[in-house]
């Protein structure tokens, strides 16, 4: 017992090491995006080469290795027991990879990623290729080391979202697809069009700031814990659980960029900010998953901050803030403007209805590429193709199809469905919590408390605890269930379609 | 020679770790300073003590001995040769002490900081003196490890200013001090005393940004290789020779803060950023001591930014963006008043003139502390008596007397001279200079950037290539000589006191 008692010690120490490492990397990742002056990072590369290879160090380390097996199902502490599991994993993923493969994949990432933006500029696929079949290369190679036979694409699934399964998204996909395909077509001809060109009027950044600071506010955001920056590239970031911070970007001609943004991204830090104290300095103090943790922001950007409820109460702060050209625009103008669908060619730019169409086509081409037979040089026709399928539009350049996401080139395959299965569990959270309280009459109230309560309640507190697809059933009684988010967006879209 | 080309390489990457880490460092303590959330300070600390571990474990390793025993007078290539210089001072001096006295004085050191804050906001030197006790008795212990018999101050001073002694300080202090006696004393007899009242009328932040920014500009600082933000307590900080930031305070009711703490801070900041390229990842990229780096602010501080010259070039600029109060205020009083002399119990808060004698206070304190037969518990009255001797007022209490500054509580006993040696030093090179170029004129050019070639090319440059006063002797011809300050004061407070 005394035996058992050393090594969690020892276990803590190596944990609470490598949370170092991390907060340091974090916080010079969000210096890197936010605050560096143009000339200040060359050099700042070799320190986030350095940091990270720490990092991977200790997870790979023997003294890693020797706590593994010591305290597997040996500790009593059930939170140091999950810690475990997951440093096991991550262990075990490591080291099948031969060392040298992992350091010629580390540097081709990078170089790829930097290939990417070159090739996205001069809109030439034929740069990135090379780079792109080697990456692929690689990931069929490591998840037939992680044990792969056929179905390699479900390896690389698990790294992002652990425990769904090519089988799983292939039937919430459909249901999906089956369920929209129509909607999205009775809305191409529906007689009433929404027209957001009423809100792209010039709104100065302080006015957007100051209306962000307000509903940052309302949702619980503890400034005390966290702050708000300017990026090019929106993200939130937990540097440690009483620092996470929030950028956002500020576009002077449509305030959608910078309100809708700060929702967003303030989802993804309240998540952070509260995740029970006692899993601090652990693997566990962060979301269980990409999709969960899109779960997060997506509820607050889209099932709060499109909602009509949330522009009742907010309407008044809004104008008060907002410049003479938004103070004539009807209500029903500009609820419908801020949720208007129109098929486009960018994902980020995607409105709410068709996004998870632009995540289908990119899921069926990396399946068929790890596990099918499609070649990485057919990408850009192939990808072509499914646009004008799934959205009836077709891209003219690669830069507005494949090019326009950096994923693949960062060896990300099987990242992509996260911000699907992100709705999907968004809208069932969201079915779950309208059986608990009355949501639409909480934002009325101006005061978004108890939702944050609830999240927190059900899913933030827990952190790395509870895997995905665990949590889910667990909150809502049900397994992942895709017909929450068709139900919701139909219902939704056609009335403001007039359906 | 093959083995001396990979042993080179061996220790270029050693001093290129050693350095990442430092890197990460000067970000989390620049951060900590400036944009973390009041919440996110705890876990921290860990970072920093993780950080600064790593260095200290580079410095000492059996890997540094190697490549300093292998290299020294072995490479051919001269900055390789005086970075193995340093690295081995660095070595000996950690080495000489044992691990277990290292580490508890390095909690000791932390935990005396604290108590500092504490007895200070209490006004309680009791409080602090056991503390200070140990950390006397501590320097005096590492002073013998480190070889010194009779002198342990000389072996502390080489800490902050090698190749300052004892001997040397006491020859330049009483220099200043027979020069300035009289004229301190004619000056607080003059018939004509300026006022400084002219100067605190409510001057809006943003309005001293705007200036102290076109300050910097003109001065040369690189804003695509820095930044200016705020700050309690302001300092400059090399995070990379491209990322020198400045940070400052905004006190809207005496722009005198600001404004001249961000061309002192700038003047830290120009070295920095200005210092050979080729020097970069190496421990030569930095000031050669603190009292060079000081005379490089208190260059642009005072023999710029108090000059007639400068006012006279920057008042227009200066009036068109003060409020209406300064409007009125005639060239000739607001000149006296931005250099008006008035003995003060503040170091931090001192006039030029009578700047040094505060530090005499402080160094012949420390000298009597470390050397001499003086008591901790006998500081304080120590303390006063000096200050009445020297600046004819008495404290009162032990906060406006031996409480107001960190230094010794941090175990820094050698550090205040450097202050006083940055005066000597800045007026020597401005001495020298006004051989070269007529500085007046430059000054009223209004583009001050022939003042930073110079410094650049007598100084920035070399980094920690060359010594203090080797450095001061190769520029000036002559070494060390404290007549060219009390010249410069003399002359400057004559004319401005009518005397």
């Amino acid at each position: 017992m005394e035996n058992v008692k050393q090594m969690e010690e020892k276990f803590r120490a190596l944990l609470q090491e490598q949370d170092s490492y991390r907060e340091a990397l974090s916080l010079v990742q969000w210096d890197l995006r936010t605050k560096i002056p143009t000339k200040g990072t060359d050099q700042r590369a070799e320190v986030i080469g350095l940091l990270s290879q720490k990092i991977h160090q200790i997870k790979t380390s023997d003294e890693m290795k020797e706590c593994i097996d010591q305290l597997k199902n040996q500790t009593g502490d059930a939170i140091l027991q999950r810690a475990v599991e997951v440093c096991e994993e991550e262990y075990q993923r490591s080291s099948l990879i031969p060392d040298e493969e992992h350091r010629a994949y580390i540097t081709l990432q990078s170089k790829s990623e930097s290939i990417w933006q070159q090739a996205r500029d001069e809109d030439n696929f034929e740069l990135l290729q090379p780079y792109l079949e080697e990456l692929v290369a690689y990931n069929k190679k490591f998840a037939t080391y992680w044990g792969a036979t056929t179905n390699k694409y479900d390896q690389l699934l698990d790294l992002f979202e652990p425990g769904v399964t090519t089988a799983l998204l292939d039937q919430v996909f459909e249901q999906v697809r089956d369920g929209l395909t129509d909607l999205v077509q009775q809305i191409s001809q529906a007689d009433h069009q929404p027209d957001s060109h009423i809100l792209t009027h010039y709104f100065p950044k302080e006015a957007q700031e100051k209306f962000s600071l307000d509903v940052l506010h309302r949702m619980g955001y503890d400034f005390q814990s966290g702050r708000l920056d300017e990026t090019i590239h929106p993200f939130a970031i937990g540097i440690n659980p009483n620092d996470v911070r929030i950028t956002t970007r500020y576009d002077e001609q449509d305030f959608r960029m910078a309100v809708f943004g700060t929702i967003h991204e303030g989802g993804h830090a309240l998540y952070e900010q509260n995740i029970d104290n006692a899993l601090a300095q652990t693997p566990l103090a962060t979301g269980t998953s990409m999709g969960i943790h899109e779960s997060q922001s997506l509820f607050w950007e889209n099932f709060v901050g499109r909602s009509k409820s949330f522009w009742k109460v907010l309407m008044e702060d809004f104008k008060s803030v907002a410049p003479e050209a938004f103070q004539q625009i009807d209500f029903e103008d500009f609820y419908g403007a801020v949720n208007e669908v129109k098929p486009s060619y960018i994902r980020i730019e995607a409105d709410e209805l068709t996004y998870c169409l632009h995540i289908m086509v990119r899921y069926e081409l990396e399946k068929a590429l790890i596990d099918g037979d499609l070649a990485v040089k057919d990408l850009p026709e192939a990808w072509n193709d499914k646009m004008e399928a799934y959205l009836g539009i077709r891209p003219s350049t690669n830069k507005q199809g494949v090019l326009q996401d950096i994923h693949w080139s960062g060896g990300d395959f099987g990242y992509f469905p996260s911000y699907a299965l992100g709705y999907m569990y968004a809208a069932q959270l969201h079915h779950q919590m309208q059986q608990e309280m009355d949501v639409e009459a909480v934002i009325e109230s101006g005061d978004f408390s108890p939702i944050t309560s609830w999240l927190t309640e059900h899913i933030h507190q827990y952190g790395k605890v509870k895997k995905p697809l665990e949590l889910i059933k667990e909150v809502t009684g049900s397994s992942l269930n895709a017909s929450y988010l068709v139900t919701y967006l139909t219902n939704k879209y056609k009335a403001i379609y007039n359906l």
